[in-house]
């Protein structure tokens, strides 16, 4: 049982966090960290947290678990922030989409501390944001990825794994690098893709027609493409050596795909058609 | 009201339009033409067809619309089997995802039946296909665009277009080369670059890996990826000149988000990914 829970970004996930926990019955208090009242005032009113404060001090006064709930690039801030006031006991965690950036950032601003921050990634986001959009029901049956390091406290890790399985979650464990490669390549890249491909549709002078006669495989397609752009722009930047990377392959097998179609090789793409497809049904069936 | 209409390739697209034009009451009789008895029994056992034939003469014998619904790339040969035996009045029309090459098929095909060409395509498609994934409802709302050229009669586009309105669809008309352009950027692009995301994650040794953390974003963005590896053969051979100009465009795109990341560009990649989403809210919201 966590007694008091300090949520730094009441939104989506931070806000779904504190939901969660309290329907799990796992939660006796939670507190809003922030600066923005706003916020933190809908986020009281629609019952995710008891309490709201805007200084670190108090709201961190006999927490147990600290969350980090926001965009990476805001990270580092918020573990200054709230460093001189953790307790000899508080277990700190985040909800960061990239984690090598961030353990660093714990690394240098939580100095004794470090052991009890337990680095976290809850695979579950929507384009929607905001507290708003939080519900209990987020993580379930969905994947948490812890990426403790040497010094990380076992016991740290361990409560922190409890709290995910407490919220529904399938929690994993990797190291931060690992985990850093394969969201490159299977979340961040293909946000990339789509962001690109929108903003480059948008540019052009007959943008108006092209989007009218777009249709569903776009607008799947696209869909990540309202995905938050602070949020995204922290992950490429955050993750940009392994992101390069990826795109740079990405490209190089765009180039092979041009070269296919300047040829009009049909059995050469219908072979990377076939293939694609067959994978991604392999994939899709062992989902369910 | 259609009297006869003959539907070459009775999948989800033939089939479909069958249906609808049965749910209309516009047409007294369907009758499928083909090859693979097997197919056409199963079209015959779901209703979407009173009859089947293999012989062009006999189906053709009495038929007032001959729709050709199948991949590009068999198109020109089921014009040149059923070409001898069309009779004076009897109307074809397709439902080709590329126009330019039909039309340029039709022309040296049908020969003086030409003008009753009246070159077609539903924007209703689905990773399904088949008769068994046949609906009446498939075009209810969609958009269809017929591409009539100078000698096309107005009195058969006509038909056609109510055979369309009959089925639920919001006719347009353009140039096929319009068509064609359109559809390369906002279809045809998206597909490739799906098929050669999936492609690409597939061939690595830790493809395992990858897709066992690839989630909702990844499933979203590839899901055009699962569509028919022949039809999107035929559309990337038979559009590939604006494919190709389409595909440079992304890929010149794709060098400058290089640049970018490389570059730990946050404010740039921002302001790429706060214009994709304002132009991809945009287009939702008038959707609606």
């Amino acid at each position: 049982m966590i007694g008091r829970l300090v949520v730094v970004g009441v939104g989506l996930i931070g806000g779904s966090f504190a939901a969660a926990l309290r329907r799990a019955g796992a939660v006796a208090e939670v507190v809003g960290l922030g600066r923005s009242r706003a916020a933190l005032g809908r986020a009281q009113e629609l019952g995710l947290i008891d309490a709201a404060y805007d200084d670190a001090a108090q709201a961190l006064r006999g927490a147990d678990l600290v969350m980090l709930a926001m965009p990476v690039g805001a990270t580092r801030a918020a573990l200054e922030r709230i460093a001189p006031h953790l307790g000899p006991a508080t277990i700190v965690t985040d909800a960061g989409s990239t984690k090598s950036d961030v353990v660093a950032a714990a690394r240098a601003a939580l100095g004794a501390a470090f052991p009890r921050f337990v680095p976290g990634h809850p695979i579950a986001g929507a384009e929607k944001s905001g507290a708003d959009a939080a519900f209990a029901e987020l993580f379930q049956g969905r994947k948490t990825v812890l990426t403790p390091v040497a010094e990380t406290s076992p016991d740290a890790a361990r409560e922190v794994r409890a709290a995910w399985v407490a919220c529904g979650a399938d929690v994993r464990e990797m190291p931060a690098e690992a985990h850093d490669a394969i969201f490159a390549a299977v979340s961040h890249l293909p946000h990339l893709l789509a962001y690109a491909l929108v903003h480059e549709v948008a540019s052009r002078p007959e943008a108006g027609t092209l989007f009218e006669y777009a249709a569903s495989g776009f607008r799947d397609f696209t869909r990540i493409a309202s995905s938050h752009p602070e949020m995204w722009r922290d992950v490429c930047v955050a993750n940009r050596a392994a992101l390069s990377r990826e795109l740079a392959r990405y490209r190089a097998a765009l180039d092979a795909m041009q070269r296919l179609v300047d040829a009009g090789d049909g059995p050469a793409l219908e072979a990377v058609f076939r293939d694609a497809r067959e994978a991604r049904d392999r994939w899709i069936a062992g989902r369910q």
